[in-house]
């Protein structure tokens, strides 16, 4: 029996979320599943953390323990061609025992892919957030600067988040214009439910205009989520990387 | 009444095709309803032809007749606020009364994109026809140079199609090879069932020489099917362009 941690690249779009529920195609589902066609296997693996519906991953991490029947550097080749084409293993490798993908995180960053135009493209569908109007990336960054630190995050979060502590850090927060896109590039120790979508969403309403300093504060301190920003779309959402030690 | 040409960009991974079908989500039936909510008008548009499932458009042509109630070059914004984030109308025009989006196009361009790897992308899925075994794009050419020209290709199209002429010209063939992409061009006046698709996986198979020049030459001579490549899967094809005039 070895402890295997793997790295997932995967298009959300298709699924709903990470994971597993009854009848519902989702990401730990099919990979579950892939294990078990290939090898025999029926067992659960533990990822970083929970994406939801929509969500993308270019590196999410799981581990499971597994009696592997072949030499561990042939896993993804494997179970990739197992996967549907839509969800893809990039690494694998054997870990200590007491590893855990989830508690032995340091840090996690995520990324989200604004559009920034009037311009539809089809094939962007479900891979941006799109904003209309033109953000300001200059009062998007002083925005993120009010965010960046430890603080109890209970105004960015869905209100129905079950969770006994709030309080989570932001290390970084950039900002970075590419053409019409806007990239906006997260990274702390753990993040609330819907938490990067509600960041991103209240850097765009400030740069609009349409919340300002105080309101941010008060969501901020006083944990009022109706004065942080909007909730960003799924789709722009992508898990870029977890951190361990 | 005004005569209408719309150029249509999108994404067909999650359409059953081009052509209006009950129960089925179609980009027909998706346009022509964006249409009837957008202006109250339940009318038909006419494609340049159709796309199968799963393929998709760059630049598809369709035309229709409407009572315009606002100045034509406001009809993109109206329909594409209307219609799925994947269909984009790019742009739009009015046209003489006796044009016809099928009828009186001369030429079409399909352009294929092979995935020539053996690397997985979940985000390439339902958009490339992947290859794993290397491929000779000088070999490929010499297969397309085969092709080019009028012929009957009933050896090029699927068993079922319905046609009681088989013959079109292939006015050209490019195949370029950009990092691990393949993508094929076909300009031709015209393609049966399968057409395209069957074209690329005949270059993709004389490459890789599971058929020869003999081969090539039986399925054109005599129409013979079995001795053409593959059928290239839907998702590595776009209507690339339609010509008139």
């Amino acid at each position: 029996m070895k402890r295997i941690l793997i790295t997932i690249e995967y298009d959300g779009s298709r699924y709903s979320g990470w994971q597993k529920q009854p009848n519902q195609r989702t990401i730990q589902g099919e990979i579950e599943d892939a294990i078990f066609r290939a090898l025999g296997q029926r067992i659960e693996i533990f990822g970083s953390g929970r994406t939801d519906a929509g969500v993308h991953a270019l590196n999410q991490k799981a581990h499971f323990d597994l009696n592997v029947p072949v030499p561990v550097y042939k896993l993804p080749q494997i179970l990739n061609s197992i996967l549907p084409e839509d969800i893809c293993i990039k690494e694998v490798c054997e870990v200590d025992k007491d590893f855990h993908a989830r508690f032995s995180q340091k840090k996690k960053y995520y990324q989200y892919k604004i559009l920034n135009s009037l311009r539809k493209d089809a094939f962007l569908a479900y891979r941006v957030g799109k904003i209309k109007e033109a953000l300001d990336i200059n009062k998007m960054k002083a925005c993120a600067n009010i965010l960046i630190g430890e603080h109890d995050f209970q105004g960015f979060c869905s209100a129905n988040t079950c969770s006994e502590n709030f309080v989570r850090t932001i290390y970084n927060i950039t900002v970075e214009k590419k053409e019409d896109f806007i990239i906006v590039t997260v990274c702390g120790n753990g993040f609330l439910y819907n938490m990067v979508r509600i960041i991103v969403g209240t850097l765009v309403d400030y740069s609009l205009e349409l919340i300002n300093d105080e309101d941010v504060l008060e969501a901020l301190l006083k944990g009022n989520r109706q004065k942080a920003g909007r909730t960003m779309p799924a789709g722009g959402l992508y898990l870029k990387d977890v951190d361990y030690n």
